[in-house]
């Protein structure tokens, strides 16, 4: 259990470094800027996280496992970037999975600080999104999340799902998992159906 | 006194939230986006400050009181969104007497944390405006208040002449409440009389 | 020594306002936002380094030098905009000189907390480097040292330097100047010379 865990965890891991190289190298970057923006997008949204609940120093400045995968990653797709293409399907495959994953960590972190709900949910969706909002802001785009995708919105309806779960006689390591499954879930079913949140603007505004 | 001062608190807050709706909804973005721009327009200032300050874990993450304020205001937008304009001039209202008040509990968080006057004010100062700062770099625009107004400078101004006025005998209670007007009249008569910062360019530079 | 380290300290600082300055100016900015820019440039990088490693408050909120260096940086570049050009070449000794010191404060402080050498280097780098980050973002910019420049690999070089040379007999204050040296030695061979990162972009991509 602690072993899948961690693979998924380090999957993940590698899953937003390399959609950090890919924005970056379409952005003609250098290769010190591919890595930060790696970086950045790998380690950005539990940084934010760790620093809202004051959980100093940061995770990464302490476990240094992150830091290799993400520039091993780094190294492994600027040498392959002609192939990554071929690799795009189970890219997402991982990043959807690395939601998943990041969304409940976050919000675990946030209970272990005894915040409350509304308040968990909102730091395990900053902790899987905000590596991605933070790698937009420095290329200079305007965030791809807020603009057409159902992902932040998979990760709350995991967070409420799995704090509903909780209030059931389900073990809490259940209720864990299909929190992950539901933000994996919801992502999974919203790209193949594209599903995407309903249009807010009136006509002819 | 104090529900008054919370009344007000909660008036900015519904205001600052609203122009981040507004922001965002130039963009087009998507309803995540919008609530998104909204709770960081309305929270970013205060949580850049109590980062600053070492003030952990942040605010907002236990007085929810805030949280449901700005997802209620983000609602109420959306459903009037073509009635916001008829609006305008009370939401700038609201959003100029939030700024004097958040300048104000800035200055004074600094005060606690036993800080000087010239640190305080610009605690006060990045309370009022990072919010808006945060939303224009968001949604790809150079934040509005480095460029057009007197609005920084409206909080400066206010946070000198509360530390003024503290050296006169004059009650603390009325210094606070006389540097929350010097801002929001250094803010109104500026956008009234149209005055600006000097011109800082040399013709034919 | 102790003066010398200090003058070096504010030379740096100057050298990073202006830096500031000039983006900002070329942005058309207000006297506000110029000096908003200056003081990110100058402050940013030590800022997040801080709150990286829980050193809070940050620096700059307890010792007031830096922002009235600054400040004052600021109103001489402002008033005598039309000459900065003549400095051209001493603003780039003074910047490479700061990112040099910068880079072995970073380090050092990160050594105090504890850390190991890999994040002490990247604690290195962004407090040399961060600042002139966000300057470009808030100016809606992406990065120049994503894109161009040998700048952060000067950091990183000049650290493991200092990471070596601490392995061997030599004291550690040489050791110590000889990291800041490698990195504003790196910097100015690199400019001088034109060398640039190798190009990690396949032909015909």
């Amino acid at each position: 259990m602690e072993q899948l865990y961690f693979t998924v965890d380090i999957l993940g891991t590698v899953a937003f470094a390399i959609s950090g190289v890919l924005v970056a190298m379409e952005k003609r970057l250098d290769l010190f800027g591919v890595g930060i923006i790696a970086l950045v997008t790998a380690l950005g949204g539990g940084t934010l996280r760790d620093l809202l609940i004051g959980n100093l120093p940061v995770n990464w400045t302490t476990t240094l496992v992150y830091m290799y995968v993400i520039l091993g990653s780094v190294m492994v797709a600027v040498v392959f970037q002609s192939r990554l293409k071929y690799l795009r399907t189970s890219l997402f495959l991982f990043d959807t999975i690395g939601i998943g994953l990041y969304t409940m960590v976050g919000i675990e972190k946030g209970m272990e600080a005894g915040l409350q709900p509304l308040i968990c949910i909102a730091l395990g969706t900053i902790t899987a999104s905000f590596g991605g909002v933070l790698r937009d802001i420095l290329c200079n785009e305007i965030p791809v999340i807020f603009r057409k995708e159902i992902y932040a919105t998979a990760c709350i309806l995991g967070g409420i799902g799995y704090f509903l779960l909780l209030k059931t006689p389900l073990p809490p390591a259940y209720a864990y998992l299909c929190g992950a499954g539901l933000v994996i879930g919801t992502r999974l079913l919203a790209v193949r159906y594209g599903i995407a949140l309903p249009d807010i603007y009136r006509k002819r505004l």
